[in-house]
């Protein structure tokens, strides 16, 4: 399944829970906008909570108690949370994800092509 | 093409350019992991940043000098970047995000129609 | 008390629990700055996820249950942690806080004066 | 002087400058909140993206060219302007942060105080 029709799926359960993808005017457009990257950046926290704590479990191995799998089962989950946000927010923006991103790797790819070149 | 393949090109791309995505033990991977989230960090920073500037104009119209279609553009930029980012930390801890979101949508769907039935 | 005082009481907390501000390279010292850089995104993560909340509360009075008195006692404990944060890796830096913001606002003081005089 | 002072200064710096501290209702605070929260996560991106660099040139000292000392002043001017978001914030929360920091140690001491004891 392609990032596009993931997205349109996202987007057609996010219309059902009534958060809204399209929009009267400008004003209301950013403030949903806004809202959803607040809601990422909470997303985003929850995952650096997460890091952290690995990173402490490594640094003191015998002194803190984590199950490193487990947490990482959680990371997962934060990601993919993550990128429902980043999904939601392409959708208000009206980007074409996938596009976006091949043209972008298109662009990495010359430039470093361009750097083992020279 | 799907996540998952757009995924494998842009972790290719990574390993041409030096990111690794494998690790010799949980040390370096969360060391790099760390590094990236780092890096998203950045990269919705500098989304927020636009997304501030246009709340700033939507405000006040008359007094800030700002052209939102430009600004639409940049911001379509660093929610690639972004994603760019996700899918990087994905590949570290071996998340299939396609197969996730669809775990995690259906998993959606089944709350929001009990939610509807209640 | 000044901030400079609160800066020394919270770093030597800090040291009695074991997190260092005091490094034998740049390695160690930008390691433990950019594991501090994600704790404070956890903290602003778990801030956003309370406004999220209030957020939706306030566009859905009836639909979200959400006692907003309680949410804003959470959100000025986040905020503090946050705060302490910022602190730490001031103290890693070694930045003068409340010198620097001194500095800064006498000069956002004259850049608007100037504002107001053209 | 102390972090009231500090912060009375610069909240009266953003009434002069037309950023509002007091609002009608709860849905004008948070708005202004949740653009300030916004704000943050600009500086604090800021702040990752220079992390990030240093990161990297330390990782490959001869490969990318970077000033340290130069990035360090840069680190220090964002760690600031979070510190001014953090305040401008707890300022609209109606938070003493002087107060619930020395709070938030005292709790923290005796914490760590039964901790030893342990």
């Amino acid at each position: 399944m392609d990032l596009k029709q993931i997205s349109e799926m996202q987007i057609k359960l996010d219309q059902l829970h009534g958060f809204p993808v399209s929009f009267l005017d400008q004003h209301e457009k950013y403030a949903q906008l806004t809202k959803d990257l607040v809601g990422l950046f909470g997303e985003i926290g929850e995952f650096s909570n997460i890091v952290k704590k690995v990173n402490i479990k490594l640094d003191r191995p015998l002194e803190y108690e984590l199950n490193i799998t487990d947490s990482e089962k959680l990371l997962r989950e934060e990601l993919v949370d993550s990128l429902i946000y980043i999904i939601r927010i392409g959708a208000i923006l009206g980007v074409d994800l996938e596009d976006e991103m091949l043209k972008k790797m298109q662009l990495n790819k010359s430039r470093y092509a361009q750097l083992r070149r020279e």
